[in-house]
C-alpha cells in the first residue's frame, strides 16, 4: 500500500523510507527549478538528474535522457527514484521508474500545489508525445509521497490558486462540510501551516477514490469534475497566446459544470452564486469570453479524450457538494445555455 | 483473465475475440517477415503497422513508429493491437499498447515456436535500450493469445529447435512426466499437428507460474532454468560473430545447470547422460568451448541482470525433473566443475 507522509519535516521523513526500503542505488530527480530541494534532500552517494523544466520538455528526449542515466550509471531492479518538483517532474519520472527494467521503485516530492493535489498521487504516470497532452503513460504508483507546504513558500501567488481549485474539486465531489471549510479558507493570503491540514483531507479524498478504481473505469471518472470545461478554457487561452495556468482555467470549468449541475441535476442555485463570488476574488485572471468564442469552446470540449461516444460531450456533474454523477453527457445547446449563464454570473 | 487459445482455425478464432472485445479501431502489427500472415488476418478496416525485423531494430525508434501510428490514426482507449509474429513483435507491440494513452487492449498472435512457448504469454514487454536486452518495458499481459502451430511450417529448423528447448525447459521445472514426453519427441522431424498438444501443455505451464508470480518475486524464476549459462553461451558467440539462437543456447544452458543441479542438490546423474545425447543429436550448433573460454564465460554470467548480490551468481537448479529450486547460487570454482564436466559428456 503507498505511504502518504504530510510533514513539513521532509529530510528526516525521506531517509527513514529510504532506510525501510533498502535500494542499492538512489537517483533523484529534479529540474532547474527544483535542482536547490533536490540538492538538500540528497542523501550522500544519490545521482541528480537534472531534465529541463515546464510541460513542454514533458517528451520523450527528456525522458530518453533518464533511462540513459540510469542504464549507464549502472542502475538495477532494486534501485530507487526521488522525484523532486511540479506535476511535470513527477509524472515524466514516474514513468521513467515504472518502465526502467519493467518498473522500479520510485518516491514523489511535489514541492507545487497543484502537484501534490493532483499529480504526485493516483498513478498516472507519462510524457507529452506529437503535442498531445499524456499520450504515452503508464498506471504505476510511488511507493511513498511526501507532502510539505514547505516548498510552496517561493511559489507565484498563481500557483497557490491553482492548486487549490483542484482542491475545491475534490471537496466538491467528496462532501458539503469539506467543500464549506476549502471556500471559507482564503488562498490569496494563506497561512502554509494551516494549508497542510487542508491538504492532507483533500488528498486523501484523491487517494481513496484511486484505490477504488485505479484504472478510471467508473468513479475515479469523478476527478474530470470541471475538467471538461476547464480544458477547453485552458486550450482556447493557449490557442490566443495568452496561456492561463491549468488550476486556474479548472476554477472557471467548475463554475460552467456546476450551472450543468444545477439544469440537469438539480444541483442548487445559491451554490452557483456563492462560488462565481470566489471566482470574481481569487480566479479573475481568465480572459472575459463573449458569445463568438462558443464555437471553439465547444470544439474544444468535443475533442477531450474523456469523451467515448461520437458527437456526445462527457461531464462529470453534481447532484449537489459531495454528490457527483459520473458519466452524464449534455448537448451542445445546453452547454451553450450553461455558458450564457456563466457569463452572467460573472458579469461578463 | 488472460484467454489462450490454441488452434490451427486462427482467422475465425480472431474473428470471434474480436465480436466479443468491441474495439472502435484495430491495428495488426507486423514485420516483413509477417507481412503475409497479418494480411491474412486482417478484418476489413483494420490498419497494419510494418515494423524493421530483427531483434536490433526492438528499438525506440521501432517503438516511436508505432506510437505515431496509433496517434495519428486517431486511435483510442477502447482501441486495440493484435501483434502478429515473432516475439520481437509481440515484445515491442505489447509495450506500445502498454503505454499508448496509458494501455489499451492488446492480442498476441505468435509466428515462432519460441514466440509461442515464451515471449507471447507472461506478460513481459519492452524494448532494448543502449543495446542492452530489454531494458525498457512494462509488465503487461496480452487480453488474450493465439497459439497456432500452422505458422511454423515455413519457420527454419534451428527456430524449431530453438523453440523446442523452453518447452524442454517447462518440463524440467513442471513435472518428471511431461519433461519425459518431450525427450520423446523427435522434434527435428516434427509433425506440427502433433506439436500442438505437447504446446499446450508447456505454454499452460508457463501461465500457471506466471499467475502465481507476475512480477517475478519468487516462483517465476524457475522460468529461468538454464538462461544463466544460456545466455552467457549465447553471447560469448554474439562477441565472437559467429551467433547461435537463443534456444540453442538455452539448450546448452540446460546441461550446464543439471550438472551444477547434480553437483548441488541431488540431480540423478543418468539424467545427464541422456540430455546430453538428446544435445549432442539436436543442438550440435553450438561451438565447442575451451577451458581457456571459461573466463568469459564466468564474466557474461557475473552480469547477468538476475543476480542481486553482488559477487555472488544466480541460478534456478533442479533435485530431480518437475522439482525447481529458485534463488540458488555458485561459485566461480563450481561453475568451471561443471563447465568441465559438460564438455566431457559433450566429448569436447
Amino acid at each position: 500500500m503507498q505511504k502518504l507522509i504530510f510533514t513539513n519535516d521532509v529530510t528526516p521523513a525521506l531517509a527513514a523510507l529510504i532506510s525501510e526500503l533498502n535500494p542499492d542505488r538512489i537517483a533523484l530527480l529534479c529540474d532547474s527549478n527544483t535542482r536547490f530541494i533536490a540538492a538538500e534532500l540528497a542523501p550522500a552517494g544519490a545521482d541528480i538528474i537534472e531534465i529541463l523544466p515546464g510541460d513542454e520538455h514533458k517528451d520523450l528526449e527528456q525522458l530518453s535522457r533518464v533511462w540513459q542515466h540510469l542504464s549507464q550509471s549502472g542502475f538495477t531492479r532494486r534501485s530507487l527514484m526521488v522525484n523532486v518538483g511540479g506535476g511535470m517532474v513527477t509524472d515524466l519520472g514516474g514513468f521513467a521508474a515504472a518502465t526502467f527494467k519493467r518498473g522500479i521503485r520510485f518516491i514523489n516530492v511535489p514541492t507545487t500545489l497543484l502537484g501534490a493535489v493532483d499529480a504526485a498521487v493516483g498513478g498516472k504516470t507519462g510524457i507529452n508525445f506529437l503535442d498531445l497532452k499524456n499520450e504515452i503513460g503508464a498506471f504505476q504508483e510511488a511507493v511513498a509521497v511526501i507532502i510539505s507546504t514547505r516548498f510552496f513558500a517561493s511559489l507565484p501567488p498563481e500557483e497557490l490558486r491553482s492548486g487549490f481549485a483542484e482542491m475545491i474539486k475534490h471537496g466538491l465531489i467528496s462532501s458539503a462540510e469539506t467543500y464549506r471549510r476549502l471556500i471559507d479558507f482564503d488562498i490569496c493570503r494563506a497561512n502554509l501551516a494551516e494549508l497542510l491540514p487542508l491538504l492532507e483531507e483533500s488528498v486523501n479524498v484523491k487517494r481513496e477514490i484511486v484505490a477504488q478504481d485505479p484504472r478510471e473505469q467508473g468513479l475515479r471518472k469523478a476527478l474530470n469534475l470541471g475538467h471538461t470545461a476547464g480544458h477547453a478554457f485552458e486550450s482556447l487561452a493557449l490557442e490566443r497566446n495568452h496561456p492561463v495556468p491549468h488550476g486556474v482555467a479548472v476554477a472557471h470549468g467548475l463554475l460552467v459544470e456546476m450551472i450543468l449541475s444545477h439544469m440537469q441535476a438539480g444541483f442548487p442555485s445559491a451554490e452557483l452564486y456563492r462560488y462565481a463570488g470566489l471566482l470574481k476574488e481569487a480566479y479573475a485572471d481568465v480572459p472575459a469570453i463573449s458569445c463568438q468564442d462558443y464555437p471553439d469552446l465547444l470544439r474544444l470540449m468535443a475533442h477531450d479524450k474523456k469523451n467515448t461516444i461520437p458527437g456526445q460531450i462527457n461531464f462529470t456533474l453534481l447532484r449537489a457538494p459531495g454528490a457527483p454523477l459520473i458519466d452524464q453527457t449534455a448537448t451542445p445547446e445546453a452547454i451553450q445555455t450553461a455558458l450564457d449563464l456563466y457569463r452572467d454570473l460573472l458579469n461578463q
